[in-house]
């Protein structure tokens, strides 16, 4: 049987809700739409939360990989 | 005889319980799904405690290996 | 059907109007010019913001991406 | 006559009891099970100390190489 | 029609005056003279300056590229 | 005439006392064993100083390379 | 014309006084031994200034290229 590989949890996320974290401690909601091997993300319809509350609507949404350290399907 | 690598031992902790430590501090206790050679790691039924208090329940987890300290199945 | 990448989103961002913030919380305003794989980003008529507030006016600006957090089309 | 490499100092601490210290300043006691060119290691019955008093037994760990400082067989 | 790059920028800045800033704070002023794809910089006529005040003059100045936040013509 | 190149001044060191800091600011005096491109390096005999005052005897030491500030033979 | 390289200027300073500061903010003065494409750098007859004063001579040092902000000849 082939193992499952972290990226394949982020393939069935594709254009769902999710939450990305930051090494900053910021929060952001959106649906996924791109990922790559660095963990470069694309969120569309995206929030920025901060200790819990709405800060920003962004949009779209590029993060850079280096600077996440969670990624939660919601 | 054959040597053990490191990613040996989280192959056999595979869909057991483990715990993650983050360079941040936080630690997310789940059953571990996938890792890659970056220890980009997948947890199904995750939760976050933080001071060691339950913090979050997270569902399917995605940390990036470069955030992790130490893992340790449980 | 092929899946979008990460860059697939910055290059539609080309010519347009993007906020890019970096680590150390500074966020910049300007028009993409130029980006390449390791996220190095090119304004134009960038605009320095520190706490929400117009700082500098830098003209072309160059930012190296392992400073960049997130970039997003305004 | 061929010259010493870091690793083979590892490869004579396999097995034995080796302390082993993270850039966040805890400790961890345990049998060297194994490690890799990245200095990803896994100890066995591992004990984590922090401040000179034990905190945690926590069994088999995986500690990621580049948290380390300093690794020392016992 | 071919697409800017990010060190083309930079090449249109050989032997003009830039402002280069680092991850510490620290501000360069100088006469770009080369680089590399890891941004390694040297200025002509280097003047360092702290909190916006002139600080140092250090004539030539090679400047590690992975300290630098932003770099841009003056 | 052939130019000198850092890790040579590191092969003179082999089998001298030699003083390590790290990031940390610990300072390790000790017999250079080993090392390697990373500047993964082993000490022998390796005492660990703190704000000048020996803390700790090691013996055998592992220090990770991306740790180290300087290395220099006493 | 062939354009100039940043270690092109490190080549220059070979055998003359430099000064090097690091990301601790430490400060090396010594003359220039050897450098590599990491800027792992070896200073001879090297001294230690922190704040502005002499604090160490350290003789010959070899200086770990990623804790350097930035090199300048005397």
């Amino acid at each position: 049987m082939e193992q499952s590989r972290p990226l394949d949890a982020l393939n069935r996320a594709r254009n769902k809700r999710v939450l990305v974290e930051l090494k900053n401690n910021k929060q952001y909601f959106g649906t996924l739409l791109a990922f790559d091997i660095h963990i470069n993300t694309v969120l569309a319809d995206a929030e920025e939360h901060v200790n819990g509350e709405l800060k920003r609507k962004l949009g779209t949404l590029f993060i850079r990989g280096d600077t996440i350290t969670i990624l939660s399907p919601q």
